[in-house]
């Protein structure tokens, strides 16, 4: 591959692989496009066996310098980084000699909230020559489209929760606080923060065990979408089987999220969850006004 | 006592207590304050014993013309309402015609959040006669000062958590969502909603122990202040000496509340447990630019 080649993104696809199934998704929908993929999964995160399939090369959280030399030895230019990393404290990561230089801005980035910390890891890979694209350019086709998936639709009283949760979420969003919240009757019922949506939605199961949810078993939603001004290349909103079974522990009507910038981890999957449990799974867009 | 003593407000305070100690610590300052009190304690949520030694009726929640008839009977004019009542669901309460009346603007309070709840049921009383009291102006004692009790002051860098924390506060104010938050390091770690504060200083304790916070042990601040536009005579914060072990459980640096919107059950044993803790606990000027 000359350099040209590398230069107009016609080499490989690099995919910075954290936990979960997503990578593979991202890397197979990528594959089914006609483009090669690489895959570098981060140790610790990954499970072997399911990387074997895929060119791969194992990289450490902080070993930036051998990522840029493998993925350059490769032929890519792009990069996707997706999957479940979570945050590390600081004093955890060795880092090589690429990043102490950047050191201060780094320090400034923990400080800040995740937002920070993953622009400024892009703008370290960009300024070496790569290229940061969203899952949204690379594979669209794993975006929530817009309206419901499964057979369920939100009610009237569904979508006045979901207008209430998106105000919520942009309320909140400058404070880079979580995507999600639960709302029902009109009422927030949960807030998502450091603790994530899976834990957010047990918390209701507790609530309502403990007879703190005023509101009846089959109604209210959850809600997730993007924190506005959030770089869209990461971290996008993602749900997918376990979040439609932790919604129905929950005891809640359906969930919505945004069109187009929401993943969707095995679609057919979420659907016929969905239909089972008898929630709706909607997606709302952006622009949309909720009634 | 003549009908214009008890117009003036010269007969006892009626208090309608919720559970734990708080009713009483209000029943003890009005006392020494020179008034009488007659307390009316709900069924299920006060303990007969602890209640015995003050003049009292007990009631259930929805009969307020027993409460309307007694409260008369006894002189009261004033109302004060305080202590631990979780909000039940609707269809568990048994409504006298009194309230039955008012079932349209009931039905509609309870779609909306606490806030709503509290003020229509004020309202109802007022309608008959009754005068609606805060804490804060019968037992202003009960209120938290100005500055820090105990030893300990905040850092630079747990006056930015707090100021953070108060500007989130205030962005959910609108929504009627919880009045606590934990930021720490910059970073809003939880946000409170139905699920209250105890329970959220929990969630901080089992985050950790997942290592799914990176702010290291002893940085971080629980903040707690009234809702924006929350009607004062109701739902103030409270914090008491369980605020001060779950935030140490919580490995936080200390408490930020506003003071004089905040009531402080037991003061003199936060102050112990706060510095046995070695933690903070502050009170902050409403209109104090938190620098």
């Amino acid at each position: 591959m000359t350099a040209a080649q590398v230069e107009a993104g016609e080499g490989p696809l690099a995919i910075i692989c954290g936990g979960g199934s997503l990578p593979f998704a991202v890397a197979d929908a990528v594959t089914r496009r006609g483009r090669p993929v690489f895959l570098f999964p981060i140790r610790g995160w990954v499970d072997p066996q399911a990387v074997a399939r895929y060119p791969h090369y194992f990289i450490e959280f902080g070993h930036y310098r051998r990522f840029q030399r493998r993925a350059r030895e490769a032929g890519c230019r792009d990069v996707v980084m997706i999957g479940t990393v979570l945050r590390p404290a600081l004093r955890q990561i060795r880092f090589d000699w690429e990043v102490l230089r950047e050191l201060p801005s780094i320090v400034r980035m923990f400080r800040g909230g995740d937002n920070h910390l993953l622009s400024i890891l892009a703008r370290l890979f960009e300024k070496r020559g790569f290229r940061f694209l969203g899952v949204h350019e690379v594979a669209p086709e794993i975006l929530m489209p817009q309206g419901a998936i499964g057979r369920r639709e939100p009610s009237a009283r569904d979508r006045a929760d979901i207008a209430r949760g998106v105000a919520l979420i942009s309320a909140i969003g400058p404070f880079d606080v979580g995507q999600g919240v639960v709302v029902a009757d009109n009422y927030a019922l949960a807030v998502e923060a450091a603790e994530g949506t899976d834990l957010m939605l047990e918390r209701i199961v507790e609530l309502r065990a403990a007879g703190r949810v005023r509101s009846a078993l089959g109604t209210g939603v959850l809600v997730k979408m993007p924190k506005p001004g959030q770089d869209r290349r990461f971290d996008l909103p993602t749900i997918g089987p376990s979040t439609v079974a932790g919604v129905a522990r929950a005891g809640l009507a359906g969930i919505a999220v945004m069109a187009g910038t929401t993943i969707v981890a095995e679609p057919a999957q979420v659907a016929v969850a969905a239909d089972a449990a008898g929630i709706f799974v909607t997606g709302i867009a952006a622009e949309e006004p909720v009634p």
